[in-house]
């Protein structure tokens, strides 16, 4: 007997009454229409010097992009190359830059130099054009009449903020004020939204407050998302193609996961904007506020596939990856 | 100019208004009669090929304790000496056993033999003793006078339980119901509980329902906590001691992150219950229902030191990892 733990797919057993599909198959059924083009030019593709290649979805606007700039400055200005992989604390980051610190890469980008962002910029106060767009996915997946939509209380009940959802593709925490519009009735409105530190998210490290760090020197996450970061960290991406190439390296033994000696480290060859690197393939994920999103989000909020026999009733948003595929 | 993301403890600043204690020094402060003792007999010491260990603590009653009972047998046994961790799928599981399967795990553990678990058994009824104990985190918690304790719209808002705790030292998740006595008010009483997948959480691979395997292949979670298993499958432990030896392994690259080729596999060399591991250190937690843990989670749930400038307000469960540290 083999024993297949979890989505075991392939398993010939009985067909009696079929299933509800895997979160997985709703995905590979989505239509075309429900995938969007990640442009190479939002893409930041790091070339290890183990062969290996970790490729980055930089984080749309309205988020971050004061930092998401200077790291534009910073790829063209090839500052990362010859850098390194420094730190790999187990459930928790990895990270990388220039080992000595970051205060060279502010005299290698001239002209123009770096942008020094402020505290408040790793949220929003969204207007309502951009309120309407984080809350498009509430609105696909309340419109697919799916169980227990709705404030906290829901399926998506969260400690780190009263309201999640995703814009763009990506998980966002909202803070919300219910207002009573005699109109429309009581609906909540979002004051406040940032993007939150699930696995594989990209951010921006820093020192002691008030500093927000440039983008010189970031970190992705490879463990239980550390969302206690959020709003107190720029957050300016997501590991798209890779991840394994750094959540697999040895952890570091030195205080915070710091590697000890320099010969642990892993080489960065370079680190490009998409734009320039010759045969990258094409990414796409899944348009967050399509239908098969909403379809995909209810699925892994209540498993009905075979293998389980309890469906949570809920899921964190963090359990909810955005599916990202790559196409010819 | 050096940059610490995160926790930069040491970082020698100006000592003007004095921060609050950061989860880790109220760990460091906790008085010795916090700390409570790991039996030897409730630890599974595992040694690999590579020559690294990883320890884990057995699930303590009253959960799960028919696998706990075949997984003791299975280590008299000697059943997994000279098997192998067989699938590192990334941000998921590590899994071990015979990459065989478990068949010959019946055979070789006589007499006796293995139980056979009903499904039941993934969560408890509990009775009133063990309701109070399930409870006793919550009221400790209440005691210190933290802020917003309470059921759900509380600091722990969870999408898998209604609410969350902590049972000897273990996280659980608790399907609760509120009842109205005239002598104290209304109260919530735990009508199931079941211990949840956080990162390092062990469990027994099994193949399609009902079957809920005997415990004879393990894995461990490497990756954000797959909650939605939760009540899907037994949890049998917890990773206290060497888990970068397991989450930093290559990923598989066969389905569900199964290695392709034999020779990929890392060989375990034993697996003893720790009575019978000679010069084994001594392990302490710390006691979830003490003023020192209640302080901790609300720390972690509040995040005032220095490198903080927007306390969360709140935590996930898996976020907040109970300590465990090494004594002579």
């Amino acid at each position: 007997m083999k024993t297949f733990l979890i989505l075991a797919a392939a398993a010939a057993a009985t067909p009696a009454p079929k299933p509800a599909p895997a979160p997985s198959e709703i995905v590979a059924a989505a239509p075309k229409g429900d995938w969007v083009a990640i442009a190479p030019a939002d893409l930041l593709v790091m070339d290890l010097a183990s062969g290996k290649r970790v490729v980055i979805q930089l984080m749309p606007p309205p988020f971050s992009q004061g930092w998401v700039g200077n790291i534009r400055k910073l790829a063209a200005a090839r500052w990362w190359d010859g850098t390194s992989i420094n730190r790999v604390q187990d459930n928790y980051v990895v990270q990388w830059g220039d080992a000595d610190g970051e205060d060279k890469a502010k005299a290698k980008v001239v002209p123009g130099g770096l942008a020094t962002v402020p505290e408040s910029d790793y949220s929003i106060r969204p207007d309502k054009t951009q309120f309407k767009t984080l809350w498009s996915f509430r609105g696909s997946y309340a419109a697919g009449s799916f169980t227990n939509w709705g404030r906290n209380g829901s399926d998506f009940r969260d400690p780190y903020s009263n309201v999640v959802s995703f814009s763009g593709g990506f998980p966002v925490g909202l803070r919300t004020q219910l207002i009573d519009s005699s109109a429309q009735g009581a609906a909540d409105f979002p004051l406040q939204a940032w993007p939150v530190h699930c696995y594989g998210m990209v951010g921006v490290g820093r020192d002691m407050p008030p500093d927000t760090g440039t983008g010189a020197e970031l970190y992705t996450v490879i463990g239980h998302a550390p969302r206690h970061l959020d709003r107190n960290i720029a957050l300016v991406g997501r590991v798209i193609s890779g991840i394994e190439h750094l959540s697999s390296l040895p952890r570091g033994t030195g205080p915070l996961g710091f590697y000890e000696k320099p010969e642990e480290r892993t080489g960065i060859t370079s680190i490009r904007i998409g734009t320039e690197v010759q045969g990258l393939p094409r990414y796409e994920y899944l348009s967050t506020e399509s239908a098969s999103f909403a379809a995909y989000t209810d699925a892994r909020a209540n498993r009905r596939d075979a293998f389980f026999i309890q469906p949570a009733g809920g899921a964190d948003i963090c359990n909810i990856p955005v599916p990202v595929r790559m196409t010819k």
